[in-house]
């Protein structure tokens, strides 16, 4: 007999704390839950196992903020109590755990708005949280993140009877809005294993994708419009039921995928499919991985547009499904097995085309057992062994998890070649997944965490991927585990407009950091750090982080931090009529300590708004700080700068008009240092806006002001 | 009998110029050609006909460009042929006509990228253009915008027999792709009226709709991959062909409907559906608009998944097809016709659907008359009177075109509405459309261009559509004639995030410039000119008008022209504990006419981050200006602003440090005037970057820069 105690549930249970405090709980449930509760509290610090992440320039919450919040909202959704705000701290699979102290509840859009234009001006880091069923920790706090729940946004506003459209706020559990389109006729375009769980706006933000993707498609056809708050606390109106809108860039699809780091989606309106007539599983056991493809192309020839679901396990997933939740096998064991799903409008139709592809695949002897059903209780029966795969995964102790996306030539030559690479080492290597969509989940487990094994796999697998042109993420998404690994699957351009749009939209870096995008000034100085201790000059690497560091920008003067040490780093400039850069300077010096947390990776969010606000005692420590100059790294002149110079630049402009302008100045400071973009002619404007001239003779944005009154003065020498 | 002189060759012969030069001519074809031509020599200059839309600050095409583009791609690849280069500045429709003088034909990505680093550079505007059957004049230029055609970059470089993954440039057909699709088993997602001539690549960039969405979903759902080229000549490699990917933003969707104003598409990856092994059509009559929806509903209903099209077109629409282009209808006359077309891949499971669906329609009495296809040719021959409804309504003369999407129970009213309204005015007023997508082409037709018709549809037809929460644009875009319109369809704060997106991706503007977004600074001198005559005072309109114009900026000076007037305004500033700011000068002088178009209008673009350059003689022009005081205006001190001052505000700032820094200065600035993101306080840092401070100081970015070797030092006066 099969388990009945569905995967439905289960997250429901460890994911959503609450309802442990609302409804009264059965002793299963209980035991269930303290035994959940002593686990996360043996999961390591997240601070603690990666080291090498370093907290970045946030304020720390005090007594103010937690009254702030409490006028906000009612005290009682203002949540510090470690007990509650730990269960927010740990992900659902158990490998990532926060420091966070403050959980916020709130119940509207205008909520979280005031929560957010605070923490921008404050500098709170936060980290918007759904369901945290999510599978790469972006759900929860890296460090002392301010944890935002949508869990109490779960109002279902509309949904219209003739087209379908359903419009509701973030916090709406999947399965719940399912079942309230079921009243309708209709049906959620999405489903996952997580569904009794996860959020629709924590869908949105992941674009999970789930096991029927392949017939409705993924969030980007199917979301309609998308309400977000940004970081600075404004509120993005994109909600819309309409099907088609061309007025304007869609700006849905910037908050679709984007992991909580460009926006807080706040109200989703989504467009739902009209509830199949008949619905049709058939589960099959199959002998090798070529038959599996075969048995995948006759599908979509047979069952064409009434294919809902090609999911494929292989014995490794399905049978640790049988010994870690005893679950009985629906067919006798086999080396691989398919489950095929159908949904259509007619039964009569498509049962008629279920039976012709079945037929075909017993005279190409492709499958060697199988069943169908067709009957709802029957047919959730046989996704239970695909859907609990990853919670039985989890009872094996810990889980290397990679869901990746591969051409489907190569879909499970991976899982043997990594099953021979790391075999020894794990309890378990196994591959399942949504075949029709190129997509594998790649599992392999252990007892406890092991920081060697992940070695074995890393980068190795995800060189594997980037040479068949694979994704590193297929739908769970990089939040903090994948981030460092984006490279693999996205070019460097791609990856520069990803940050110059993160700096555009949360230019303090407070919308959950540490997720999606690598924090490269870290990287940076760990390279530095070893080229400094070797002694070795490698300018080009440097400048090439340097360049990415600060991308979007162009010039500056850095001071970093990688573990514990202070450096800055100065690149002279001369502004000359063929300008050159001819070295950059590395200096380093201790860092005092209670500025840490203040400007200590400033970098990646210089283009802020707002001056960060340096408090006396910082600006003390700032003057007894001189750090040593260590190194003077020449530069290649033929990297086609824009500046030069012998020792450290020096400016002096004048610019004055009848507009009052004059500006005067003496200058170190930094350019664009590599690529060519600003290698025009500097020319320097004086006039209302003398000061204005300085940025452009810093080799910088250049926002030279055309002033009708102006005089254009320009004096310069190096 | 029907005519079979196809519209998908129409379009061919009257968009691709470059095919007469190709292939000898026919007879009939030359003719036809020659009555294009003087057409087209007919229609009025875009700049004549709109004279409120203002040449933006670009630079003129000279030589010396031409010889650089010479040297970027064969001389025969740069066209100046007057004639030549005429073809491509008139639309399709003949409705607006720019005055480019330079066609550029790259064949590479490498030369797209060459010649839009170098128009960066030089500050030139350019006007991406593909198959140029777009209908809201996007794809010609509006002045003298070089046109950058996709027509030689054709190559389909491969398509993925397992997943339909199809890759090939941007100027591929869409006919062309779907033969070769066709040759592997599989077909475009997408299909429309246009498909001789419009190429991939505009198709992606206006996010193109159709008549087979409801069924196969819109680009978002189907491009899998783009590459692009940015602005500045940064090629951002997108380009994927697996289904899932979510590692990062996924960057291909600002691209998608963004119609050539934030990047140069080069290349597509798009997914192609498994070709359909049955194709039937029903052509229907029906007696009222609520029998059409009736219909639609019972589409829905019984052909479930393999619904592939549902169209609607009035009598008025259809009998246009019949008059002027002399096609036989497929049935007797009646008020409303349908086309339902289904895609399946089992003819006879299709077939009987079908026939169910026709049968309870009769039963149902919803039904005049219908006739059946589901041969291609005959099938192609139904589709005539939908497809060449466009084509038709041109020879009344001009047609006022607009498309827009409206919740289905105020689907038609909006026709007879208009028709009440306008009909006096007009040849015809008809509606036909994407019925399943909610989606209605509405359309006017006069004899020639009747301004004052224009202004009794605009904006009441907006204005209903906005009560109706429906889009001023559902698939032709904005492009230049809808441009204006966005604000019905689009949140303020959607709008300000596309500025934003545009600004970042797009800092000078040269991107197909006077398309999609309005041009904010135009509107608001437009509003200040009648504040100024009529000496009133509407300080907040003001502000209102001047944050948005520098959305994303925080200060500055502006320098605007209305029309041959010059008009500066200026903001002072004071910085202090507590600032505010405490008027607004607006200044009105003349504007010397050379620089008019150098720098009127530099306002959007003011993140630039190269400095404009300024020749000698503007120099000279800009010291005889001096403007008068025309106005200030006292702001309201609630509006939570940042600066004060009772006179042109006076900033002086010192910083000083150890790395050499210092910086000096005197102003007149203008800082963010209204909300309240900066309203922090302002500090100031002296040290290595001294410039920087007075950026800080006027209220800016605020990019301070902490350097460990600084000193803080902040001096001011007010
Ligand atoms: C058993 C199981 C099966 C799964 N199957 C699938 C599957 O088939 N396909 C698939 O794609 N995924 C799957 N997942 C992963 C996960 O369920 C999805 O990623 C889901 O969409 C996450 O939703 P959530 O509400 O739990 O988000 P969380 O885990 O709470 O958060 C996920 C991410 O979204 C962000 N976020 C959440 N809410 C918001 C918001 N309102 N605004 C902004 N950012 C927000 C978080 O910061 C985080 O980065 C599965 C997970 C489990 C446990
Ligand atoms: C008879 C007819 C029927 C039509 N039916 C439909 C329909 O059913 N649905 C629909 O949506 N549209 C329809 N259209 C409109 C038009 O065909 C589509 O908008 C089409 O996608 C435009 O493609 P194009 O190559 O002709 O682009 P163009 O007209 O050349 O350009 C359109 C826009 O895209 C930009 N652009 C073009 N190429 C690029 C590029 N490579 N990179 C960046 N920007 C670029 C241009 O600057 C312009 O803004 C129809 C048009 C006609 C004439």
């Amino acid at each position: 007999l099969l388990n009945w105690y569905t995967m439905r549930t289960f997250p429901k249970l460890v994911g959503g704390l609450s309802d442990f405090f609302r409804s009264p709980l059965s002793n299963t449930r209980k035991s269930q839950w303290c035994q959940w509760k002593r686990a996360m509290h043996q999961v390591e610090l997240t601070s603690v196992r990666y080291p090498n992440v370093k907290r970045g320039p946030y304020a720390t919450v005090d007594d103010n903020d937690i009254k702030f919040f409490e006028r906000v909202m009612e005290p009682s959704r203002v949540m510090t109590d470690p007990d509650i705000v730990d269960s927010h701290n740990v992900d659902w699979l158990k490998m990532v755990r926060g420091a966070s102290q403050v959980l916020l509840r709130p119940k509207s859009t205008k909520e979280v708005s005031e929560v957010l234009k605070y923490c921008n001006t404050r500098r709170l880091a936060v980290c918007p949280q759904g369901g945290k069923t999510g599978l790469v920790g972006g759900g929860v706090p890296v460090f002392d993140e301010i944890i935002i729940s949508t869990s109490l946004m779960d109002d279902i506003i509309a949904i219209d009877g003739i087209s379908g459209a359903l419009t509701c706020e973030a916090g709406c559990i999947l399965e719940d809005l399912d079942n309230y389109a079921a009243g309708h006729g209709f049906m959620m375009p999405l489903d996952l294993g997580a569904k009794g769980s996860c959020h629709i706006g924590g869908n949105v933000s992941t674009n999970a994708g789930g096991i029927r993707l392949i017939r409705y498609g993924n969030l980007h056809h199917n979301v309609l419009g998308v309400e977000a708050v940004l970081a600075n606390g404004e509120v993005v109106d994109g909600l819309t039921t309409i099907r088609k809108d061309n007025s304007g860039y869609d700006i849905s699809h910037l908050f679709i995928g984007s992991e909580g780091t460009l926006g807080f989606v706040s109200k989703v309106a989504i467009e739902c499919v009209k509830r199949p007539k008949a619905v049709n599983v058939a589960y099959l056991g199959l002998k090798n991985f070529n038959n599996v493809l075969a048995t995948f192309r006759l599908a979509r020839e047979s069952l064409g547009e009434i294919l809902s679901s090609c999911e494929f396990m292989d014995a490794e997933s399905v049978h640790c499904v049988e010994q870690n939740l005893h679950l009985r096998l629906p067919i006798p064991k086999c080396p691989f097995y398919m489950l095929i799903e159908t949904n259509g409008s007619n039964a009569t139709h498509d049962e008629d085309k279920l039976m012709t592809f079945l037929d075909l695949l017993m005279r190409k002897k492709l499958v060697i057992e199988g069943t169908m059903a067709s009957e709802p209780r029957h047919i959730s029966n046989l996704w239970q062994t695909r859907e609990r795969i990853t919670e039985a995964l989890l009872l094996d102790g810990y889980t290397y998890k990679y869901d990746i996306s591969l051409p489907l030539t190569y879909f499970y030559q991976i899982v043997e070649e990594m099953r021979n690479r790391v075999g020894k080492y794990t309890i378990r290597c196994c591959g399942y997944g949504h075949l029709g969509d190129g997509n594998l989940h790649l599992n392999m487990t252990s007892k406890e965490f092991n920081e060697q094994l992940v070695h074995k796999i890393e980068p190795y697998l995800f060189e594997y991927i980037a040479r068949k042109k694979g994704s590193v993420s297929a739908e769970h998404g990089l939040g903090f585990k994948k981030r460092d690994f984006i490279h693999y699957s996205k070019s460097p351009s791609a990856i520069e407009l990803m940050r110059r749009l993160k700096n555009a939209f949360d230019p303090n870096g407070i919308l959950n950091p540490y997720k999606v995008l690598p924090d490269l000034p870290y990287l940076f100085f760990h390279q530095l750090q070893v080229n400094l201790q070797s002694r070795q000059r490698h300018p080009k690497l440097l400048l090439e982080a340097y360049r990415r560091a600060w991308s979007g920008s162009s010039n500056g003067i850095a001071l970093l931090q990688p573990r514990g040490e202070a450096i800055a780093v100065n690149t002279a400039l001369e502004v000359a009529p063929k300008p050159e850069v001819r070295w950059v300077e590395v200096r380093w010096g201790p860092l005092p300590s209670n500025i840490r947390h203040d400007h200590r990776g400033d970098l990646p969010h210089r283009h802020s708004p707002e001056p960060p606000k340096v408090g006396e005692k910082v600006e003390k420590e700032l003057q007894d700080l001189e750090p040593e100059v260590i190194e003077r790294i020449p530069l290649v002149p033929s990297r086609g700068p824009i500046v030069s110079g012998p020792g450290p630049g020096l400016g002096l402009g004048l610019g004055l008009g009848p507009g009052l302008g004059l500006g005067l100045g003496l200058e170190v400071a930094a350019a664009d240092l590599v690529g060519g973009t600003r290698q025009g002619e500097v020319e320097l404007n004086g006039g209302t806006a003398g000061a204005r001239r300085w940025d452009a003779m810093a080799g910088g944005d250049s926002r030279l002001d055309f002033v009708a009154s102006a005089r254009d003065h320009a004096a310069h020498q190096g």
